[in-house]
């Protein structure tokens, strides 16, 4: 078993130290060994730069939000109304010259921190489905039940280093008051580092400050949010981003700053536009977070899908997104700033074979590309609309099978094995040799969900498919999940932060 | 539609012209852009080949061929029995001296003719199950009507560049016969190149024979078959691969020297020993058929699978026979001959997220790695007991995308777009502009099996997924099927020959 799961009986503390002796087993982020695929040459590379400075310059960006009018003009920008230009080489020289290349996002669990950039990669969920789906229920609309489900499954795997945000939708909570459930769910059923809310500044202050209570009352600094702040592609960024993102940012919490672009419809249907266009508007993103609070940590994010020429429906998993994160992941290694993008993406609505290729073709990327901060690693349906139970539990089975390839090829002379080739006559097979037997227990990632039987007993056992034998395996977890410790002070101070704030405004659905 | 459909009237001509005309417009063979991913530095690289010299001149190999023996001692290898041990660096320098870097494997039809080696990649289907799934169906033993459906599909596909051999094993035909039928179908429904029977020497060389018929006479020393001889793992080679590879070596046509290798039981269980072993086997094997023919174009094969701890079952899509793939690509550009590997591979019974998952981590190496030759490249279930007529479709489907994904980024001024982004004012999207509408029919490539419709229109039409959605398609394209042309001379010639060879002996399943 590679989940935490531990004996039901023993009391609290027997489960307590068996889970503490599984937590210490995991890695709490992968660190690659190999360097990134490239896709394109340095001279190719300067063209995107250079033809991003050009829009920043000749274009320049709407910028729907006054506070950033303003720092932009006092750095030296060219404003004319809310269209902001920039010099060519303005916003990278801001950026590089206080941007971290690598932070690290604690956790409440110090084992569980994370270092997010360089040549580490932190997978996080799913984020902002509508509806999940599981084999049982089928879709439906997302509740807070599903999110702290969500939660749940996310901290017990090994493999998801990250809580997320927004996993799901709770669309059963006012929209002004569900961000408070969901942080406190990110804080009391996980340890692991998490996101908090962007759809308004205060919201990302109560998640700044609930972040603080379950911190113990004081952050000293330290950056334990990292949040997700969308553009208005083409070339536009509003007050509701950016102020979420001014509270971050001065608050030294992490911004992930990413255009969201579908070829076609935010920018040119190229590859080498779209990477271009990427560049342009997170510059700017960037910049501005440096410039509310310089060295607050920043991503370079990027999502960009490419289009059903059928119907213009988002399409995933195809070769023209992969040779843009392929491109715009070397241009964050250019710049200096952690890359966020990837994960595993489909237009599928079951995690059918459409669904699997589509996100091994993205989660591949993903990996030989350097991504450092990978958001929808697991669960993703339909485009994002909605997070299905059992495409989670495939899913994070792959981000397991990625923790082991990229540690890469063991050159010590157990991994070469040269001794026991050498005593093994031709034609015999190596099944009970001594270097076998040693090995045999750890030598070959372990899938939690592939099935490797005999067509003749598959099909005795009732010829079950990969989606519907992975429902056990959700259910089971639930059933099994126990909660991180946390002190109970500290829990009622969040309870008691999470009632005043509910009752100082009326339910709103804005 | 990307495959070859044509109207079902107009006259003989008409579809002939029509077909022509879509044949004209794929590609026989990818050539890809981009240097292969690397996971070993040259030093560890080293560290391989001097390990592997160290089994060939050590542990020495088992070569149950008498003629191999007397080829081997006269190079200068030590032979005891049927132990051959070759000093360092023997087999290497044989193979260097001669063997292609490159070579054309010549089709029927001029223009399906393929490059093997260098920067190329060509896909081959299926090879060698002796069950057949279709959804409808069920799962069967296959008949040598699956194996000319197959042929057949293989035909109209366009990202299929070889027609392969046993793509599945016609059960109903005796053993000592079917090669005819087999190669007769790839002659006669097919007019992309082919391979030919290992099965036994005669078999071999009636391969050839009916080659020469097919290709009107007179092979003029071209190479127009490419067949699999697989080693006997760990380090021994057989009587029987020898012997059909002798025939094709003396005749220029290409072996696939492939160990196949199981790992912990055909080899120790760690990805570095797996590409050690297969390196001094296939090493031993090219340099067989460089001392038969020297120039006689080789293939250093490897098929390296991870097994199930719990059972012992061979798993695919896993972590460590990726790492092999890379391991041994390196290996052999170092040595400077094509390279096959990789394909489609699965443990799973059906198309299902499970067989998609596991290909795709076995076909996203093949194409980063740098594979040359991709056999099992579409419709593989079953660790290779089954062929499936869905899987078939869904896998080709993948191959269109790596076809584009290897072209890489066009920076053309088209590509680059600058031009459209500077004209485009901030907020204002993309779906109507110039550039879009001149690049909308090519920007993407397109899913022939792709569902991309939202969730409500794909309730509507019945909640198809991926597997079922492709039956249709299979269907649909054999009942289009046209036979490519071809001299009815030749075709009477040979049928004539297989009646003479049928004739010759009684039927056995031997």
């Amino acid at each position: 078993m590679t989940d935490r799961t531990r004996s039901r009986s023993g009391g609290r503390s027997a489960r307590q130290a068996a889970r503490a002796a599984h937590v210490l087993e995991r890695q709490a982020y992968l660190t690659r060994t190999m360097k990134p695929f490239e896709v394109m040459t340095d001279e190719g590379l300067e063209i995107i730069e250079a033809n991003a400075d050009r829009l920043m310059t000749e274009v320049g960006l709407e910028i729907h939000d006054d506070y950033a009018i303003d720092l932009f003009r006092q750095a030296g920008a060219t404003v004319d109304g809310t269209r902001v230009r920039f010099d060519p080489g303005m916003c990278r020289s801001i950026v590089q010259a206080t941007a971290p290349a690598q932070y690290t996002q604690h956790a409440r669990n110090p084992i569980n921190s994370v270092e997010i950039g360089g040549m580490n990669t932190v997978f996080a969920p799913n984020y902002g489905s509508p509806f999940v789906r599981d084999k049982i229920g089928g879709r439906r609309y997302a509740t807070i039940e599903d999110f702290n489900n969500f939660v749940k499954l996310t901290y017990m795997n090994p493999y998801l280093h990250h809580s997320g945000g927004t996993v799901c939708e709770p669309v059963d909570l006012p929209v002004n008051k569900r961000h408070l459930d969901m942080v406190y769910a990110h804080i009391r059923y996980s340890d692991k580092p998490f996101m908090g809310s962007v759809t308004a500044s205060e919201r990302a202050q109560d998640s700044v400050d609930m972040a603080r209570i379950g911190f113990g009352g004081d952050l000293a600094d330290r950056t334990v949010i990292t949040s997700l702040i969308n553009a208005n592609s083409p070339m536009s960024w509003d007050s509701t981003m950016l102020g979420a993102a001014r509270v971050y940012a001065e608050n030294n919490q992490a911004c992930i700053m990413t255009p969201f672009i579908l070829s076609g419809a935010m920018a040119p249907v190229t590859p080498a536009a779209v990477a271009t266009q990427t560049l342009a508007e997170s510059l700017v993103g960037m910049a501005f977070c440096q410039l509310v609070r310089p060295g607050a940590p920043v991503i370079f994010g990027s999502f960009a899908s490419s289009m059903s020429m059928q119907s213009g429906a988002p399409t995933f998993g195809t070769p023209e997104p992969a040779l843009v994160l392929y491109t715009v992941g070397a241009l964050a290694r250019r710049l200096g700033v952690p890359f966020r993008s990837g994960g595993s993406l489909t237009a599928s609505k079951t995690a059918d074979a459409q669904a699997a290729y589509e996100s091994a073709n993205t989660l591949q990327p993903t990996i030989m590309g350097g991504v450092n901060f990978v958001l929808h690693a697991a669960g993703w349906l339909e485009g994002g609309l909605a997070i299905g139970y059992e495409k989670f539990i495939l899913d994070a089975d792959q981000l397991g099978m990625m923790s082991t390839f990229v540690k890469g090829i063991d050159l010590t002379p157990n991994g070469q094995a040269i001794d026991a080739m050498l005593a093994n006559p031709p034609g015999q097979h190596f099944l009970g040799t001594e270097h076998t037997l040693a090995n045999f227990e750890t030598a070959f990632y372990r899938s939690t969900t592939a099935n490797n039987d005999s067509f003749e007993q598959w099909f005795e056992e009732g010829s079950v498919e990969a989606e519907a034998g992975a429902t056990q395996r959700w259910q089971t977890m639930l059933a099994e999940y126990e909660p991180p410790a946390i002190d109970d002070a500290v829990d009622a101070e969040l309870q008691a932060f999470i009632a005043t704030r509910k009752a100082a405004s009326p339910d709103s659905n804005v």
